[in-house]
């Protein structure tokens, strides 16, 4: 199938909206660009005002130009809309291929010029899934920012005493989800990334994997702490999940931590460059149904191992490809988080992360961390 | 014009590429949902691991419901296109409004429905521009936290001493950019705010107003600092920019200096509710050619005042109103920056910029933070 060769690509965004820009003609800003790429040609358009950073930021063979460059009127000249159609036409192409999430004011400016736009179903840049040495190594700082973190918080909590309710102190003052995030992100901030969306939970409420935890932590409940932090030099993420108990730990907890490092190792042995994703979702599957862990949905919400296995990390923090149950198979390169975990309404969430890079016979770990649950 | 009471309107994305969700119904997610809102109806859609927290979370009188109980099948369970299809299509409507950031691929889905897309020319939500006190009082802490972090900076700065090349330094070790940032920063956390994207400028390349800043700083050059830092817990943001110059003031800076803050006087002078955003532009744009900064666009790219005088804050950094040369009246409760600049390839650039709430008789500062240029 030659379309790759043949139809012209666009790309609309910021560098958080779309990182297919960034990976593709390395210029990165907060304000929406437009980038047309037809074979080997790269057409830049930015607003008048970045096009000297631009020039020098952009990398070689990306044609940098501007509204003004294109012939738009002062009136219009602020729309990114304006620019899309006024390049493609400029190119002279007669299709052009959008990802589904180009926004929709984008791709009616372009049709509006006679110009056909078709939504690709798959990943336009799918080369962005198969990771360089240099990019593996990028990935590894930001993981390793969250290790840092992450051994940092594990530190706090482990030297927090429970008072007679069971709240962890340090000293006189409550150990809270806010002062445990307060301090990976300061610690992240030390290794140059933000830390935007960390997970400090404690309790049942951790049975909601997106719950992002406030309030005291206890002793002998689950603190889950999901920590993926983004470089804000380069744009690469990380993502390391650990879940900690302080104090004894209900043997209901100490059954379901088992349960979820065992549906990790039998996910992380099923990963090599060729297999499924579904396989190694299976994997994890298999082990938590194996130690009678069921998934299920009932009356206080979705119980058991409720998401998938794993997903892409990169320039997004979620990309390809997802690791579920999916025909989609592994490449040498993909780097990916292996993250099982079991979820129920009465006792929380228990999870465990890691990211690693897929190699021809395995994986390699971008950066250890400690597994211990009792703190 | 009725249609805003008839057309349903349809939002779709996460806490971060769409505001409007979490300002329609109180819902903030990093996973994308859909959002469709018919007369006082509201349905929100998440996936089945998202619910008890979207019905713990959102909003008094939002119907929040799953891909599960809209019938989609398993295969399709994952993609939110479809989410919007169906829940367009079981709310029984014939038309829906999105804005012109919608996805193209949700769009399709929900066209494929035969359901007909009409994409907004305007914000689907202009109340959004419009600020309650307590949205005000969100905004100023923000604000607050990037006036403390704009201090210890200027402290920093101030502290240092110039070695005999110019290169500002901290007892022996050179102040950088990155040094400057990372204290912006902390301050921003103790704040509770995320601080990506500060700008800690010097010199030269200043003239790009985006150019976020590397390596040594100088004396006798402008320092461009740009804090915007967004809570982490309700998601509002600030917005404040001021230059210094450590050291002798070259003259030629000085007159820019001063034009920009009597631009910045000018501008303000006019802001009121009922006035237009082109008056208001005007002022400032009028005050620095008086003085004689012509803009233009040169071999080394643009020069002068090469930017709009401000934008509207709230859910997002850059929201409208926008504040250029356009008709839109501003109205009370608008929460917008006022932010002259002189940008000159050979000098660099000079900005200074406040937030301000709008009144019916002028404006009311959200947090006020030193001006002076020479440190």
């Amino acid at each position: 199938m030659k379309r790759k060769l043949e139809l012209a690509k666009m790309f609309v965004g910021t560098a958080d909206s779309c990182a297919d820009i960034q990976y593709l003609c390395g210029f990165r800003t907060p304000d929406p660009v437009v980038l047309l790429v037809h074979g080997r040609k790269k057409v830049l358009v930015v607003c008048s005002m970045e096009v000297v950073r631009a020039a020098r930021e952009a990398a070689r063979g990306t044609e940098v130009t501007t509204p003004e460059a294109l012939g738009i009127s002062k009136a219009r000249i602020r729309r990114v809309s304006e620019w899309a159609g006024a390049v493609a036409a400029q190119m002279g192409v007669r299709t052009i291929e959008v990802s589904g999430l180009c926004p929709v004011g984008i791709v009616r400016a372009v049709e509006k010029k006679g110009i056909r736009v078709k939504v690709a179903a798959t990943p336009l840049v799918p080369q962005r899934q198969v990771k360089t040495e240099a990019e593996i190594a990028k990935i590894r700082q930001s993981q390793h920012a969250a290790v840092a973190a992450m051994r940092a918080a594990r530190e706090l909590i482990g030297k927090s005493r429970p008072d007679s309710r069971g709240i962890l102190r340090i000293g006189r003052s409550i150990l809270t989800s806010e002062r445990v995030r307060s301090l990976i992100l300061r610690v992240l901030l030390d290794h140059h990334c933000t830390g935007k969306g960390t997970i400090v939970g404690c309790g049942r409420n951790t049975a909601d994997p997106h719950w992002e935890g406030s309030g005291p932590l206890r002793a002998g409940e689950p603190i889950v702490m999901d920590i993926f932090p983004q470089n804000m030099q380069h744009g690469y993420w990380g993502d390391l999940t650990r879940t900690v108990v302080r104090g004894a730990v209900p043997q209901e907890l100490m059954g379901q931590y088992r349960a979820v490092c065992a549906a990790q190792r039998a996910a992380l042995k099923a990963v090599r460059a060729g297999v499924t994703a579904a396989t190694v979702h299976n994997a994890a599957v298999r082990e938590l149904e194996h130690r009678g862990y069921t998934t299920s949905h009932g009356k206080k919400g979705p119980s058991g191992f409720i998401h998938s296995t794993g997903h892409g990390v990169g320039l997004e923090i979620h990309e390809a490809p997802l690791v579920a149950a999916t025909p989609a198979r592994l490449r040498k390169g993909n780097v990916i988080t292996i993250e099982p975990g079991l979820y129920y309404p009465d006792t929380g969430g228990i999870r465990m992360e890691d990211t690693v890079a897929v190699t021809d016979t395995g994986w390699r770990h971008l950066a250890r961390c400690e597994t211990a649950l009792e703190l």
